[in-house]
């Protein structure tokens, strides 16, 4: 059984074993390479991600091909284009590793009837979800009400250890701001 | 019992009688007027809002004294400083009547203690928690890759009927651009 995955989910609430080994079913672990994609844009999305080794990205391209950053993800993080997924829809996202990653995969299908058969995971996915909203409110009001440089620090904040990992093209690129720009609030 | 409180957690979770019947008690009817406000800025937070009638707002204030908002709701959505419900920290956002409301409160306490005796409405928060996270994702892909037409245009489908209700500065400080942009933008 996977220790890094009990540790995760016993983080949020307490599972008995038998249910642990309920649990473990559901998941299936996978490799993929650095610039891999484990999802491609406007496809249909059939899993969420936790990641176990690694570095991701959610992005979109807009119409003039630009590229724009959602979200970063490391280990005990999860990832999908959860829109695509909850709605059961197409995605609009692409995720792509940044490093070398490997990720426990759970489908929607199997998400269900796992919060049938363990009704605690129900509680996890809901507190999860909780958090991850309220991490997208605060990077919304970052976006609306803050400065370049208050945007890098909270980044900074929020993913701590990821600077050195991620290269800066990318980080400019999830702020929104242009490289020389990013190059003066770090320097 | 509440036809619509009821009619609002049947469209996503089936439920009993008796469970209906136990879910009423940790709702609590209350009524506020246009300009009131249900959460102010640095307090402790301590329920989350299902809105009955009216419309309300949340915002934050900037360093500069601007007002960047971040939801309007309407009957059948919920509004709170979630971040500082579910994280129980003092609030960073005000939640305020734009008209006259009505909305059914639950407390961080009552809200768990639900979800213990009636688990299926952990399922309801859980997917309620899960849509929410998705419309953020897209507001915030909205004001990271979109023009302030597009982000209008968005604004006029997520908010359906919004539009005449909501005095049009407010609707300028949604979308990020100012109350002259927005003129040429529904003109």
């Amino acid at each position: 059984m996977s220790h890094f995955l009990h540790a995760h989910i016993r983080e949020i609430i307490d599972l008995t074993d038998d249910e642990l080994e309920i649990l473990q079913g559901f998941f299936t672990k996978k490799r993929f390479r650095k610039r891999q994609f484990l999802i491609q844009e406007h496809q249909p999305v059939h899993e969420i991600f936790l990641i176990e080794k690694g570095i991701l990205k959610s992005s979109i391209i807009d119409n003039t091909g630009k590229e724009h950053i959602l979200q970063f993800a490391a280990p005990n993080w999860w990832i999908s284009d959860f829109a695509g997924f909850f709605k059961q829809e197409t995605s609009s996202l692409a995720v792509e590793c940044i490093e070398d990653s490997e990720v426990y995969a759970v489908s929607y299908e199997d998400l269900n009837i796992l919060c049938s058969k363990v009704p605690t995971m129900e509680r996890f996915f809901r507190i999860k979800s909780n958090f991850g909203y309220v991490a997208l409110q605060q990077r919304i009001l970052s976006l609306m009400s803050k400065s370049a440089k208050e945007r890098y620090e909270d980044f900074i904040q929020q993913y701590p250890g990821f600077i050195d990992h991620i290269p800066k093209q990318l980080i400019a690129s999830y702020l929104g701001v242009s490289r020389e720009t990013l190059s003066r609030l770090y320097s």
